[in-house]
């Protein structure tokens, strides 16, 4: 066998490099998968006034939280290691910012099922439910679109989640409307009706997350910081 | 004169990155100095009914997102140009993760002006003002101890915000209650009252991104990541 040369063994290490940053979009898709499972879970948990499901998805948080921490460190190691530059630097920075999103949609999964356990002691469901089951559908789609956007770097699916958001936004915005009503005709509901308003708002936000991680897919691909820009403008430049 | 050594190059490489650094480190602050005038400002404006002031917040919000963006670019030229390592590497990233809660909390106070102009235009000041501006105070404080924590480089400081995150998030939920207990006294007031609990909730979530920033420094400083622990164990772990 003929001895390595100076050009195997940058194949070697550019093969390395490779294989550490598709481990990375292993583990962040992953993670994703996971508050993925939160989201359903703490939302069928409150449906159907089922608390030891609640229960464990408060155990899934802490599995997050170390992914995230795990995630973080990665992206550390491999800066520290092979000094990205360009594309792939995107990847890791924007990996960086993206996990913590995901994060907080595990924190608002977690308070949904806080608000399940809340709103299961008290009995009978209250108003709102179908608007909390329309609106996590759309919600839970947009997570699992965005992590798709992601897998396949498409920055148009991307945008098709930010358009979706503020949609979600807009219905949003009447169920709080057409709660506040309710709760104005029979005073009675206000404490229990209240609990599905913060349940409304965690979803929201998770739907805003979403939309952020969307952002960054663009901002892998595109090289375009698409944050804080009117919709027009992003499809503008994704179509350039 | 005598030619450039090895060594001056490498010194002018040096002082040029510790430059680098300096100027992230200001750029952090001052970004960090425009939100918290957006919390005092939005604050004040919500009080005293001022639509003006109200409307001047969401103008500061444009320069906070360029600042953002800024920064951002200005961490991966860092990374790139001077792959920095160990607690420089620590610095950038922690930054880079930092200032996405203060943006976070600029859309916070962003939101907290709108509510102003809300109630301004619904007139009287509604029920819960006291405790808005007692809450706002304290995290107002909290953003401002997280930003003087991370330019002293100061891991106790930062401990003391998270610790003040606890208390101020009780002080939050009993607000909250006497509130619900209010509107169900009274409820013509539900609306009116009910904007004023989103703000109560936009400031508990400044105080979490208040937090996080204190989180991250302890990061910066001891190398060691305290979120998602206990208290008691954060404060092991920066004792020793």
């Amino acid at each position: 066998m003929s001895e390595p040369t100076h050009e195997t063994h940058n194949q070697h290490i550019s093969q390395q490099f490779n294989q550490n940053l598709s481990e990375l979009r292993n583990h962040f898709l992953a993670m994703g998968g996971l508050v993925q499972r939160q989201i359903t879970d703490s939302v069928d948990a409150l449906l159907n006034s089922d608390t030891s499901l609640a229960e464990s998805v408060a155990a899934t948080e802490k599995s997050v939280d170390e992914m995230e921490r795990m995630i973080d460190e990665e992206c550390t190691q491999i800066i520290a290691r092979r000094q990205p530059a360009a594309s792939d630097l995107r990847l890791v920075i924007s990996t960086v910012k993206m996990i913590s999103d995901l994060e907080r949609i595990g924190d608002e999964a977690a308070k949904i099922a806080k608000m399940a356990i809340k709103l299961s002691d008290e009995g009978k469901a209250p108003r709102g439910y179908i608007e909390v089951r329309h609106i996590s559908q759309r919600v839970t789609q947009m997570v699992s679109g965005s992590l798709d956007a992601f897998a396949r770097l498409d920055a148009n699916m991307a945008l098709e989640i930010i358009r979706e958001d503020s949609s979600v936004d807009a219905e949003y915005g009447s169920a709080i409307r057409s709660l506040m009503t309710f709760m104005m005709e029979d005073p009675r509901s206000i404490s229990q009706v209240h609990n599905v308003l913060w349940v409304l708002r965690a979803l929201e936000r998770i739907g805003d997350h979403a939309a952020n991680v969307a952002e960054y897919v663009i901002f892998m691909v595109k090289g375009e910081d698409v944050r804080h820009m009117k919709i027009a403008e992003a499809e503008q430049l994704i179509s350039e």
